[in-house]
């Protein structure tokens, strides 16, 4: 299964919510633990990033807090608040599709795992074969939203 | 009322169930809206930190994403999650009892509204007439588990 795109569609699923087009994959020895997809508008919660939503689950379904087995798959570089959850998580690794050059935590921007001395390190996966899609699909909610505004 | 006393009561109940006691509280208009207590261990949830808590009730209490005429109450400094977690919450005020050396995200450590440019920012104020208390009641918990693993 390609995981990448099982989070595309949950980017998907957030966008036809009127969020932000965001989505995320838990992986545990090769099969889904927990799928999260952006709900910030739907649960008008600014912490239910799509990461968060999918650790919440995870923790849920697998009853532990350390998901130490798993890997995340994200279509978006995470934000500092969701690199420094996954990091609480112990998640092995994190593969993402686009970087995130305003928002983004890790690649970018607020950088946490270079700042944050004390925080456990993930292995970071960029995807670039990836990245066009995720980049494309959040500019065309971004234009549509624009123009919904007018 | 005293805000900060009310977020150690919610420190004190995070203690009671074996989770470093950790508390806060929101604040709107002189009245507490949400109260929240670290319940990482209890939830098995790596992300339910006491602010987390906290903005996860007020947004569905006041059901809103912003909380930007609230102030946050907490007893240790906020880690980079949560000091994300609250800047995207457009929460006025933060203030905190003792800064967390090891884990902070915005005096030490992390410094998370220096190094992402990115951040809406919210006003930071530590309060150390009540720093001692709180670090006190941390030792106390570290040392009882210390202990109670021997």
């Amino acid at each position: 299964m390609n995981f990448m795109n099982q989070a595309f569609l949950l980017a998907k699923k957030a966008y036809s919510h009127d969020d932000v087009p965001i989505g995320a994959v838990i992986v545990r020895d090769g099969k889904i633990v927990a799928r999260g997809e952006n709900r910030v508008q739907k649960s008008k919660n600014p912490t239910l990033h799509a990461e968060i939503v999918a650790i919440n689950k995870a923790c849920k379904k697998l009853n532990k807090k350390f998901l130490d087995e798993c890997d995340l798959y994200v279509t978006l570089e995470p934000c500092a608040m969701c690199a420094t959850a996954i990091s609480f998580a112990r998640i092995k690794n994190i593969y993402f599709a686009a970087t995130d050059e305003k928002g983004g935590g890790i690649t970018t921007n607020a950088k946490i795992f270079e700042t944050d001395k004390h925080l456990w390190k993930p292995n970071i996966i960029q995807m670039p074969e990836h990245a066009d899609k995720s980049a494309q699909m959040l500019r065309d909610f971004f234009k549509q939203r624009r123009n919904s505004k007018i």
